[in-house]
């Protein structure tokens, strides 16, 4: 039994605790930790597990065998290093740091360790949607992979927030789940600003079409809409060179009552990506030693980078090519077909 | 951690072997029990379990808490009534006996003892699919009920299989689950033979077309279809005086390389229900005690009763009505929005 | 050009006229005819034809080569017996009697006049969805048939309406159209009354489920239902010993502005079958000579036979199962693929 | 009876000659003209037409009322301007003329002629998928227009084909039809070309992304693909601040004979937008005199001056903006709901 602790009780942090709790194999929650006393002693409370007011000391429990981090995404890098320091497994909500900087300790901490003990929360690559997709690519149903069309539109924001943010906290999952599809690395991106919807978005920038290039010369396109409105609606379609796949809806039952047909649309990722973190966090308890699942810290840096790329091409309204560092070869992929990193 | 016997290592008891292995929260597989002592071996020592040549030294093992009955369904009502001699809860798949008759020891020993320990592997009621229909029929969205259309297909059948067993075996599921969507008992069934595909189904009668009624007068009629040839295929719509509830497809990643579309289509009830089969199990492990989850002995009782009815109607090709026996106060629903029986 | 000259103006009649004046090649609208004078003169006006009153002068009139009965069903036999006495082709709306012996008379008739005169309006067989599920029968695609499921709703009806309108109005469309689907002629019919609503039936009968037996074997239900409320929704799926063929749903756009994704339903016949009609009478128009088009006065004279039967069946709560009187020779099918009646 | 002339009989002369022969109403196929003799004599022939061998003639013909201009696209202004000369109305094939110079004569000659004699062959217009999103637009279903997603793929092209072609051949349907869905105009482009697969496109850069700007802001990306292999697919999605409208696949009766369910697709536009062709005749022909119905010459040059952008884009690999001439005020729209140029 691996004992678990989460640092973070807010939605993630939560829905990560009732999961490990009552819906993991081989795992038990042993701790919880939370700046907000409240929240945290009716959660400790609700599941039976200790309430830890302190990360660090969470962290370095003798019962707590890995970590979950969902807290505030500024404090991602230093609980990671702490987890690192301390040789614990933790899966980390992405992002790994607010900059592809703030990675940079994390990823010679890691490096520096020998072992491969950080997981990022990248839930699509557990989904069965997306997984079938690049199956189709990986047999060849679909040929050589030429373009990807995706959506992702949330139903609401909070006021105050950012184009740039709409970039590095939404588009991000697209940044992984195509690097992850294809194997190949982004190497330029277009941010076109669509109309302003000003009565319904308070002036931000809503929707952005995102163009992604890839070295090998996929283009990518996802409309990143934030204010939609009607639901949580994620779609994705790969274009090969010998025909597509694409994305099923989600199963639904049909109610029909009036004169139309209705299927449910999700309100947001809880529920359409249920199962997928469901599936994320079995796979990474399963695997606690050092094996690749998953998304690494090398692919935290890398979407923290493109990202970061992104913003500048918002900000700059210019296309903006740029290259990635070398891949440290301690995060070569051992076996390309598993979660890891892209191969060359 | 409850310490879980699983009877029977074949298909269906090997997928529950590995879904108490590595996919159930609060449970461990301790032993497994089979007459093939190859089987047995090879799977032991897959899962790491004990093996057990002698069931009923299983079920009287200190560390078995709780067990799986899925052997051949002549040893059930045995297997079952050992489990409740031992008191300890039992997960029996269908049927609980080959004949309602021989579920009528079960009910009594059950009643006897005055613990519900026997639960029925009635797995769609633990489908989403079918979970939304019966909401929607919970909720009013659909109005008074007053039809059900199912179809069930497999994609072949061993030779020498009987319509017979079309119908005690297979729809036998829909007798469990439009009692369970409607909370309404049948009442008349008249069973019509397809046109013999003599090419394909060497003398089986096949599709059978089943029609039910409940008390209430609702009318289903199920497609019950073994020798389909292209895949398990399993539809319901509930239709209401408001409108009505069709279960989706299950998603599927659309995948197009010619000049049609393609969908894939699960060969048989592992794929499609697979996470049914999950629900399914841990609700089992969550509620060991005596709580009504899921289908109970009455409900096997009950689903034997009909399918009996089923067979003399394919015989006499006469509609045959009949009347259940009065539900013994011990199986009275505590609550009917739960998995239990029928509400009269 | 073809003169056309069609007799009821309501809905139906209504509609024809506005598809010969406005959508149909090489015919022109000549005369209409009505009992109802405001409701004549009005379109007549509209649509720049002449206003008869009187059915025998306007069958009688020089400038009408070709006449549409749509005016009342039991006028119907008198009407098309004027026009075979005539020497013109008509399209008569079914029914073409409101008995099989009504029809008789006319049989005799278009026989004695040697010339094949007598179309029936079943514009389902020129439904482009239909059409198809009948190529997937004829190029074996799906192997041999063996059932169909149907499902026939109509959003309301009169107050007042029976069951026995049901079978002899909606269910005869079923009737002809699965004849013609598969060269077959129906040899039983079993008619099962669903449970009454009576807060939105006022006592009707409401649904039927109706099962149709073929002479070769092939089990056929209907689900007949006239107070649906959500829409007009008709399905059809032909199963056969290699898979199946299903309509696919009218194209409609989707548009999605809540939670819930909808797509248009529509509201009746002449919105579904719109184009069928259009079909319908084009290929009426192109073929108005001795020549196999659409279905024929022995077809109609058959849906009338299935359909009394129908009615005893529901009366007798019995399976009904009859033998037809032979095809006499002046219908016998000259092309099986046209839209002929069925081979033996 | 509008006796028509048609210039050209490949592929698209020859479907509007049976076409307008058998299918339309209130007109009749009177000559036909093509470069090539034989084709030219055998549909002759077969539609029973008469064959001219020089197309100034066919235009002068007393008995042709309205002229179809079919031929070579270098052909089109000389034919379209005989016609203006001739006072006859003319529905022209896309493109009105090679390069948006080579409209200015038209546009000239038909202000001078002071009547609307000149149709574009945009058949898109007039697709009720199309219709529907444009009315969801109109009737405010889904909110302001933000961004609309397109697909145009195409089974194969010819040897030798350019991305030149595809954007002034295929894309130039997607430059019209935004144009008339937003009732807005296109004021930049920027053409990405995607990987070239060579094995299969000898070269040709394929596909594209095309991404348009309007002058209000609305973004809209169009994936150009015409060595897709598997059919002609065409899709598009506009998405408004309060929903979307999505274009319902073409209705298929779905035939499923193996592990998978299959929809056919079609191989080509004529028979994706074979009903809309039909509509955009009869339109033609029910109002050849001086009003607005489809696209006019405004909205030819339009296009011809986008689509040259477009190429320009290319080119470049730059995003290219730029401003429409002023729009003459003969081609003011008298009606922006009608199938006229966009509104400003």
């Amino acid at each position: 039994m691996v004992g678990v602790g989460i640092i973070g009780t807010g939605n993630m942090g939560a829905d990560h605790a009732r999961r490990v709790h009552a819906r993991t194999h081989g795992a038990r929650l042993v701790a919880l930790c939370d700046t907000d006393p409240g929240r945290l002693a009716a959660l400790a409370a609700e599941l039976g597990a200790r309430a830890e007011s302190d990360a660090a000391r969470l962290i370095g429990s003798a019962d707590v065998d890995a970590v979950i981090v969902a807290a505030a995404s500024e404090t991602h890098p230093d609980l990671v290093l702490a987890c690192i320091a301390a040789g614990k497994p933790v899966l980390c909500e992405k992002p790994l740091a607010l900059t592809a900087e703030g990675c940079l300790p994390v990823l010679e901490a890691e490096a520096a360790s020998g072992r491969h003990l950080v997981s990022l929360g990248y839930m699509r690559r557990f989904d069965s949607g997306y997984q079938a997709i690049r199956a189709a690519v990986h047999d060849g149903s679909v040929g050589i992979p030429v373009a990807i069309h995706c959506i992702h539109r949330n139903r609401t924001v909070p006021l105050g927030f950012t184009a740039a943010r709409t970039l590095s906290e939404s588009v991000v999952h697209e940044i992984d789940v195509v690097r992850w599809l294809l194997g190949d690395e982004i190497v330029a991106i277009t941010v076109l600003p669509g109309r302003r919807k000003r009565s319904t978005t308070g002036g931000l920038d809503d929707p952005l079409l995102v163009i992604l290039e890839t070295a090998s010369g996929v283009l990518i396109d996802v409309e990143a809409h934030v204010t939609a409105g009607y639901g949580y609606d994620v779609r994705c379609e790969l274009v090969g060179s010998a025909g597509y796949a694409t994305l099923g809806m989600p199963t639904a039952t049909l109610v029909n009552t009036s004169t139309a047909a209705s299927q449910g649309i999700t309100d947001d990722w809880l529920g359409r990506f249920g199962p997928a973190y469901d599936a994320e966090v079995q796979a990474w308890l399963d695997t606690l030693a050092d094996s690749a699942v998953g998304a690494n810290s090398w692919d935290g840096y890398v979407s923290a980078f493109v990202a970061a790329a992104a913003v500048r091409a918002l900000d700059s309204r210019e296309r903006v090519a740029f290259e990635l560092p070398p891949r440290p070869a301690f995060y070569d992929p051992s076996d390309d077909l598993g979660g890891g990193s892209p191969s060359p």
